[in-house]
């Protein structure tokens, strides 16, 4: 090995006499490590670590006797051993009051919501699932019930294939169908500890999706508030919207002066008046459909209302918890969820989750633990006992108007605002689902504004920046000659910065780029008769990361420079990159002065040795 | 606006008097700069020129005469006008040797490589395409040609649909159709500028890709050598060898060892024998097929063969102008094997492109420009006109030895061993490439490495490294403290460094990352009874972008932070990142001492301003 590999490994050892003697004379060098070696399988392990378990749930069980192993085992599964030990009276009125709360929330938005997935208004889901939740989450404040956003996103998937009213039966199947696999799909994400799937759904997304959907579903309205009675059951803009116009004839009048009025008093009192069936939550077992007609529709159906579900029940969890600053465990919520959504497909319940709305209703009325879902689902099972229907034949027109004004508080105009304020992108990317949805269909929508999301990464790493850096006279900071207009150029230096790691999505681009930038500053020394242009420092400390073919084109441009007499000299590469670089041996053939630990370093030694050389 | 806002735009200015006094008896602090004002417009711009133009190719034409820009321009069209006016006789004779020498290998090779493609020995590429790129191509060295890999694609694509032996006029159809769709497609992605496609064929994917395909394409030579009549018209491993087995019956043991015999010359000998038969390129524009039967298989079968050659032209043509020290245009490059591929398909040429083999043959016989290029057509042409078939009926078994041979070449072990060595996951991406081809389908092996190249990123992004640094004694440079094992922590202090930006799709995990840091962090300072956590700094040099959901989880890190009374600073935004800090007002919220340049400057100024508060 030559000198360069000498400098890595050990800082003392005096390697160039000459040059240690003239370097030191002004600034001391430091070398720059390997990181610690590593066996394949060892790294393996911590990035497996790193992907699948950021928590490090087995923290907790180290240094432990037996029985505390299989105490904190069942604190882990069942968070309902956790607190339920220091259970007490006074916490126990907390979660009543608030339980009771929710409770009078909870049939109302069940019914609207339920009419929101065209199901009948028997199907509470207000029942079994939060006793189930109260048991397995990690929550103490998420209150459990059907969602708006869920709800509007299987009506309109479903009903674009089965008619609601005309295949009522078959309808409620397929609602309970995917409600199972939206469970099993939620359950399999945490299980598999799989949970960063939703990281993928960024709130710009959502705000896009959401409105879409929101506008779509008003759209939908307009059959009741216009009294239409043949109209489409697709759910895009377009056919909507030619519906309406197309079935101009069968708008009644009438219903149109009353629907509006109705919506006029809902819009600036938002009240919601509930009507509520009687009867208890019959076992829909039987109702799951796994034959392979409409198996596929369900399937979707399943996993979008699930990604969608665990998407808002998560981050209401996360919310509430930060708020009362405790930990909610991402994986082991998508199993309550996931485990509480297959329970419920099996007892008449179509997809929940942690509901927003209510959720804050319950913190604001006190509640201390998941005690308060408990008695949430007592009332809402002694209100579906004894109390008669109270609307029961609610006109069409006002079930509009209630729906109408409950989904358009959905549209988010001031998120998409600060979207656009801060980052266009992100705001495109809102624009993408937003019309995705509206004008193509909600899964295509969705996968459109995810695909834009991931476009956008790949093009960060695609397209990567490169910054010609500067000394702040006086200092041995390096920074940005655009941005800091103290700094100043290195005469005989071209300090570059790459800001991505050198993949081999990026590499050739980069290459061709430090090469331009290369022409670019010697077209500029000669017009302004500078010092010649001796060397080309990589700052690598913003590379994170580095594959063969980043490697290769490292080793090309270092050809390409030595071709022009220009030398190449990297700088800060960090561990794991330098472990690859080593490996290739190219740190050998960059040689003694080819890698320094900062950018200052780098300028005082390679100029020390130019000065020790007689080279001005 | 705070003090922060003040020093960020004005370093000078004195904001807080005790706090600017304790920190100049420490170290100089630098502010933080905003980048220089852009508007949306201004950025976009300049984004999109780096996307689409890193090759600045309009900065030629500026300060330009109008004579000269047309003069410019006419050469960046057709490059034949950059070197035609100095051509001289001392060059043709060097071009002139050349293009006979590659004129004598194109012949064997245009008749083997066809028969690979399952296509005539008429198909003889060697003559229009190369006339073509002589003129559009910025390559002096490029030798254009058919190549195994496009050739072994197209045939085995193609020829799961159409036989090629008994539906031989629609196979040789659907051939040229491939051809120009590969054309059409390659001169596409030249004039959109999407030259940044074929960067995603990383060479781990091509090494497993080609391996794979030569695997398959020497399976389907068992028909020849082993004398079997009946044989599978499928491309994947399982089928071929149960096709193999199952014809035991037909295999024909005089044909087995003559061709094993003849195989043992071919890969001692390592000679091709060509043959020739008699005749120019028709013209081929009636072939052209655009019904919608097999349409979609011709665009796929050109999509696929046009990326992998255009991907093998570029590579080479980078090679030899990189080896003599010139530049090739990617995008130029793209147009002119565009537009040499669609003219092929009209003068019954299949896919060519820039070939290796016949590329180093014609710089080694010392060509200088492209002119070798015609002399090799003229050549060609001559040879067809006037030279007899030699081998008209060279048996199956010959011609299956001759590709068995040249194929098995293809497959380049030490390639997939040196990725093993230096970087485990692209050999995990060249095996699911080799396996993909082998047991699913070509394109489908194709994507599948695409796809896992891409997760790569998705996951370096998902789950970025952290790292914890500390100061080396004596210095003010901050670096890993697992690495640098003379590093040592600063009592008071968490300087956690992020390695990739910060985005909606890993800005929880980093969120809750960094808060498991502190808790461990903690948990150690209990355990050693060390000085209190006051402060987590975080150094954010390389988080290259931030997007709205990464400004979130800056805010809400702070906020938990807060809440058990613990500091956080900024250290080294980016640019881009600061204007977007700035933007969403979080700089403010940070107040005077939450921004700094550099993790030392951070440090000193902390401590000095807690001990002149009198805090420990």
């Amino acid at each position: 090995m030559g000198h360069g590999t000498n400098r890595i490994e050990d800082m003392s050892s005096p390697n160039n006499e000459t040059a240690a003697n003239a370097r030191e004379t002004v600034v001391e060098i430091h070398s720059v490590c390997l990181p610690p070696k590593k066996t394949t399988f060892q790294k393996l392990k911590k990035r497996f670590g790193d992907v699948f378990f950021p928590d490090d749930p087995l923290e907790r069980f180290r240094n432990q006797t037996w029985r505390n192993k299989v105490i904190l085992g069942l604190q882990s599964l069942f968070p309902i051993f956790t607190w339920g030990s220091q259970y007490d009276l006074k916490l126990f009125r907390s979660d009543v009051i608030s339980g009771l709360t929710i409770a009078s929330l909870a049939i109302p938005q069940g019914i609207s919501y339920a009419k929101l997935a065209n199901l009948p208004p028997i199907v509470d889901s207000s029942f079994v699932p939060p006793l189930i939740y109260s048991v397995l989450g990690s929550s103490k404040h998420l209150a459990v019930g059907p969602v708006s956003i869920a709800s509007l996103v299987m009506g309109s998937m479903l009903s674009e294939s089965v008619s609601p009213t005309q295949d009522s039966i078959l309808y409620l199947k397929l609602a309970f169908t995917s409600t199972f696999f939206a469970g099993l799909f939620q359950a399999s994400l945490g299980l598999l500890r799989l949970g960063f799937v939703i990281d993928f759904l960024s709130k710009a997304t959502l705000v896009g999706f959401t409105a879409g959907a929101a506008v779509i579903v008003s759209l939908q309205q307009l059959k009741g508030l216009l009294g239409i009675v043949h109209f489409t059951g697709k759910m895009q803009f377009v056919p909507v919207m030619s519906s309406v116009i197309n079935t101009r004839s069968e708008w009644s009048w009438e219903t149109i002066v009353m629907g509006l009025g109705f919506l006029i008093i809902l819009l600036t009192t938002r009240h919601i008046i509930g009507h509520l069936p009687k009867g208890l939550n019959p076992p829909s077992v039987n109702m799951l459909y796994f034959s392979a007609a409409h198996l596929a529709l369900a399937i979707k159906t399943g996993i979008i209302t699930g990604i969608l579900s665990l998407t808002e029940g998560i981050a209401v969890g996360r919310t509430f918890a930060s708020l009362k600053n405790y930990q909610v465990n991402g994986n082991k919520e998508m199993m309550a969820i996931g485990f509480m959504n297959m329970a419920g497909s099996c007892t008449s319940c179509y997809v929940t989750t942690g509901s927003f709305s209510r959720s804050a209703v319950n913190v604001n009325a006190g509640a201390r633990t998941a005690v308060s879902n408990i008695v949430m689902a007592s009332a809402v099972l002694v209100t579906l006992l004894f109390l008669m229907p109270l609307f029961y034949y609610t006109p069409n027109l006002i079930l509009a108007a209630i729906i109408l004004t409950a989904v358009i508080g959905l549209i988010d105009y001031q998120a998409a605002y600060k979207l656009w304020k801060v980052d266009k992108f992100d705001f495109f990317t809102c624009m993408c689902s937003f019309f995705g949805v509206l004008f193509v269909s909600v899964p295509l929508g969705l996968a459109i504004a995810v695909g834009v999301s991931i476009i956008k990464i790949l093009l960060h790493v695609t397209r990567p920046n490169t910054l010609e850096f500067g000394n702040i006279p006086g200092t041995q900071i390096y920074q940005s000659l655009k941005r800091y207009r103290e700094a100043s150029r290195v005469p005989g230096f071209l300090i570059l910065a790459v800001e991505s790691p050198l993949y081999f999505a990026n590499c050739t681009y980069l290459q061709e780029r430090i090469l331009r930038w290369t022409r670019e500053e010697e077209n500029r020394i000669k017009e302004n008769n500078d010092r010649n242009l001796k060397c080309i420092i990589l700052d690598m400390t913003a590379v994170s990361s580095i594959d063969t073919s980043g490697i290769e084109a490292v080793f090309e441009l270092r050809r390409r420079l030595e071709k022009q007499s220009l030398q190449l000299v990297l700088v800060n590469p960090v561990g794991s990159v330098m472990e690859k670089l080593h490996k290739s041996k190219i740190i050998e053939s960059l040689g003694l002065s080819g890698l320094y630990l900062t950018v200052g370093e780098a300028v005082s030694d390679l100029s020390s040795t130019w000065k020790a050389h007689g080279q001005p």
